[in-house]
């Protein structure tokens, strides 16, 4: 069986990230750029003063014995959002507020707490300026010190976060190139299976499945098409999968474990979708089915088909573990998978061994800083458990009694 | 100055979850459940064979000498989603799938792999077992184990996830009871400010902090309205804020700092809207001013005032400490605040104090495990760095040098 890091990359090589569309930047939330983004300004745009306080040439600072004040002439006045009328003149100073530009000319700033008014003479305004440690430069952000024109602030695949597309617009990006969502088509199979908003008889379940795949293609950012169920027979399955390949990716729940009807390989393979794997060293999992739909002469990448096993919890670790990343290579997002930190875990724990398994878990803060808790699930059908979880504990197969306190690799199941 | 603790305090005493709607749990992703949600089923619903193998009585292998193979009668075999037909009879055995469930009055499963087919005689086959370490109840998982009928098995204000989804779905609710998102309108103020289109003249800026917030909104699973840039004058201001006092939350950014021109005040105070506090002692996000509009008849919350300050990682942060929460508050979410879990340093720091700040940070995973970096950024306009960030540092007032490995507070920017 596979391990599920040569699985990843056998999904990974099928996909190139979709060609690029130009799209406003308030609509491009979560999806990610296309190309690398040089900077069109200079930040601070200016030199920027870091105080309230006054704004000197430090020709007029410097050398002077510091016992004594430095008088000086208050040449004018700068709010915030103004500019400077004119540069400032030997032996002049510019009141300036924090975040105001610099006047031409000047070179340091002396804050408020290091002034004092002086005598008003003949209709001028001098104050009294104290500075201690002065040295030039002081207190300015230099124009450009955060980002120069030119400079590239974005990386082709990073994500359009909040942050991001705050930057965006400082720099006057209205459109960016970004990768379209992907379509993901959802198939459960089975004659087992009733709509969730159906009452099951007996022997039969809710297709829970379904509406968990569309919230987790949704929380990926991409684009969910529901199929519904397809019973088990060749037609409906045929009919339904039909349909299903000319999305991007076909999520098919059910119908790949070893216990069901060997129906679905056989349909997918007369309907052109080759198996790149089935089974992967992974629990839960295991009966994990991938292959590949060759593209048509207008689509630049393969129809991605996995059959998912039926169970929830099961169908939700591959999804988390194979599909997001393939979606999210296809958005051309640079980090494809999972944030993965090691944390203590919060209780000992015994792993019988087997599989590599994934457990549900919850980080959380504890007196002795973070840890992880794993939660007492009751296997791959248990979605009670999973609903409580913020992450997944990753243990290798080897059975191991995990003493309080050990470290093991945590995925986050944020959105990043 | 408030604390951020307090100040955090302070607004979320203004708010209550708002009325619930029924809504199709499958628009009702990221909202938060109004009530608690007691199970429909148990789970599993029968007892369920965790093994492929043999259901079997367990009277018919207890007591038998251990060297001999115990044959058994084959009564009928059950795959996943077929009902067993009849009640096991004594002296049978029931070929049995994993997953599927247990017939009447059998109460143990022997792993296929402790079997051999048995010598078919008249038409009837045969198993032989040699099951090792026999206890009743082995390889079964008993109905209900998961959770029973009646069980509570989600919370009021747990948020509507993909694996709480599926678990609703597996238990038949098509709608549930959530809190609506609510609509935050976020102007922009200033004479300095141009459209992120626009080109800015000299002393311009373009208003990054209008699109940023609205994706923050979003994020926050809210509604943004976005009502553009008000110029610094009374009836700019006036007609603006009176569009906007309309939303269940108000954003201004700008027209809240030491150095700006003091008409916002002066325009919420005119239109109803009283002060609740101004400052908090925080960095970046010092003039941070909160005020409430007490309700209309028609509505159970006031609007909620923020002037955040114009610096565009100040409104940043500010947004994140004080108004996702109260969005998350209106929503019913029960968990308001960021995870925050404390993190070692990569490197080491030098904080100079004066107030709390909120630094941008990179989590990653080193070879000594989990750590956080502090971005070299260059103040509360400094977007360029904040777009690297993942999360927050938090350090507390006082000067201090921090030493690589020293553990501070990170708050995550991902979306929980």
């Amino acid at each position: 069986m596979l391990p599920v890091s040569e699985a990843q990359v056998a999904v990974l090589q099928c996909v190139s990230p979709a060609a690029s569309v130009s799209m406003p930047i308030t609509d491009a939330q979560g999806l990610s750029l296309s190309a690398d983004i040089a900077s069109t300004l200079d930040s601070p745009p200016y030199d920027k003063s870091m105080m309230d306080g006054f704004a000197v040439m430090s020709a007029d600072i410097l050398g002077k014995p510091s016992d004594d004040p430095i008088e000086l002439t208050v040449q004018e006045e700068i709010m915030a959002g103004q500019v400077p009328r004119s540069p400032l003149a030997p032996g002049c100073a510019t009141r300036i507020m924090t975040g105001a530009p610099l006047p031409e000319a000047a070179d340091a700033v002396v804050m408020l707490e290091e002034s004092a008014a002086g005598e008003p003479r003949d209709g001028t305004t001098y104050v009294q300026l104290r500075p201690q440690n002065f040295r030039k430069g002081q207190n300015i952000l230099p124009r450009g010190a955060s980002m120069k024109v030119g400079d590239t602030v974005l990386r082709q695949g990073d994500a359009l976060t909040p942050a991001v597309i705050g930057l965006l617009a400082e720099m006057g990006f209205d459109k960016v190139d970004v990768c379209p969502p992907p379509r993901v088509a959802a198939l459960s199979t089975g004659d087992e299976l009733v709509d969730f908003t159906a009452q099951p008889a007996a022997g039969q379940i809710r297709n829970s499945n379904g509406p968990m795949l569309a919230a987790q293609i949704r929380a990926a950012r991409a684009i969910p098409i529901e199929l519904g169920i397809a019973r088990d027979n060749e037609s409906a399955l045929r009919n339904a999968i039909s349909r299903g390949i000319k999305a991007d990716i076909l999520l098919l729940s059910g119908g790949v474990s070893a216990g069901d009807l060997d129906l679905v390989p056989g349909v997918l393979q007369s309907l052109g979708v080759r198996q790149v794997f089935h089974k992967v060293f992974l629990k839960p999992g295991k009966p994990l089915w991938f292959g590949v739909r060759d593209s048509d002469a207008d689509r630049s990448n393969p129809t991605l088909v996995f059959g998912l096993p039926g169970n929830p919890v099961s169908s939700f670790v591959c999804f988390e573990l194979f599909v997001r990343p393939a979606i999210r290579k296809l958005m051309g997002r640079r980090a494809l998978h999972r944030q993965m930190l090691s944390f203590p875990l919060a209780e000992a724990y015994t792993y019988r061994g087997g599989r590599p398994v994934y457990l549900p878990a919850v980080t959380e803060e504890s007196e002795e800083g973070p840890c992880v808790r794993v939660l007492a699930w009751r296997g791959s059908a248990d979605l009670r458990r999973l609903a409580e979880a913020n992450a997944l504990i990753q243990l290798s197969q080897e059975a191991r009694e995990y003493a309080s306190g050990d470290s093991v690799p945590v995925l986050s199941l944020f959105e990043d």
